[in-house]
């Protein structure tokens, strides 16, 4: 882990968060650890979020705007108003690999604070509130591609997107990630399945 | 947690720990809270497994049981001498509303195990031996449906498949569990997508 000065103390503290439940999981995860990985007095972490919870929500949000980053929504045909299907295959692969290739620490975190959340009503919310505003644009792109079943396949795609990202990360396939041109077939394929249907 | 006195010991520690990585997560995992939860003096959990990595496998293993009495390879059509798509789709969809809807605590406990594993390597290739299991005859499954590519499907499936159990366990479908009837249709569109290609 880096320490970046030149990032806002929140911002460090929240990445720092990201990076110990990745390497360590929920149990490497205390105040004390971030501080002392990142480099900052002790204490820091307790006066930027004081109850373990919060330390959780602090981590969640970081990992929202991180992952915003990734997936860039904008990138999405929805956004830039075509929504044929090889369209929607070539930003989900791209998105995807992106993802698999370069952010798989943040993909760790991302699971962690996932199952965490089904035991945390608060983070559950924090977290559903995240995926809402993804699940929301493609359920308009499938939609707009001809879909006859937008909440069905808005799952179905999700679904399929969040089983790679696990599966090519903690899953069976984790030494397997798939090149960005068969990504985007499999996906093509999924999308013909539901749109030809 | 029930104690089941009838249980053989080794296997009420087992689902004990993996009950316990369900509720609690992997912090709530310890030698103690094994004992304390299934009824047991103190240090026969320790007399099992003596560190954390054994608990750990002994966890693993016992996963690797109860997943397959829920997902019941036997009844995949491979194994009864059909490979039509709609028999997968039948076989799959009826294998995962079981677990969605009958096993959501050993479903958190595998994500659990697999998340550690991505920094254990012992674990790792327990973990990865017991995938293996079921994905040579899934393989198999989709060469004799006609896949002009089962590797890649093999792992679109999977992915599919964990994706479709992962969202609905712990991401943003975890409120909404899709009926047997869609999970089917769903998976009847993958295959259709892949072997009509």
């Amino acid at each position: 882990m880096n320490a970046r000065s030149a990032a806002p103390r929140h911002e460090l503290i929240a990445d720092t968060a990201l990076a110990l439940l990745a390497e360590r999981g929920m149990r490497g995860l205390t105040h004390r650890a971030v501080d002392e990985a990142a480099g900052l007095p002790q204490g820091s972490t307790s006066n930027l979020a004081r109850t373990r919870a919060a330390l959780l929500e602090t981590a969640v949000r970081r990992l929202t705007e991180r992952e915003a980053a990734v997936l860039t929504p904008r990138e999405m045909p929805q956004a830039t108003g075509g929504a044929e299907p090889s369209a929607i295959a070539d930003a989900l692969s791209l998105a995807l690999h992106r993802y698999l290739t370069r952010h798989r620490q943040l993909l760790v975190a991302r699971y962690e604070l996932a199952l965490e959340a089904t035991r945390r009503p608060e983070l559950r919310a924090l977290y559903d509130r995240a995926g809402a505003a993804f699940r929301a644009p493609m359920t308009a792109m499938l939609t707009a591609a001809g879909s006859t079943a937008p909440e069905r396949h808005t799952l179905g795609l999700i679904a399929w997107c969040d089983g790679v990202l696990f599966s090519c990360t903690a899953g069976q396939f984790h030494t397997a990630v798939p090149t960005r041109a068969a990504l985007r077939t499999s996906c093509a394929e999924l999308l013909d399945g539901m749109l030809r249907g």
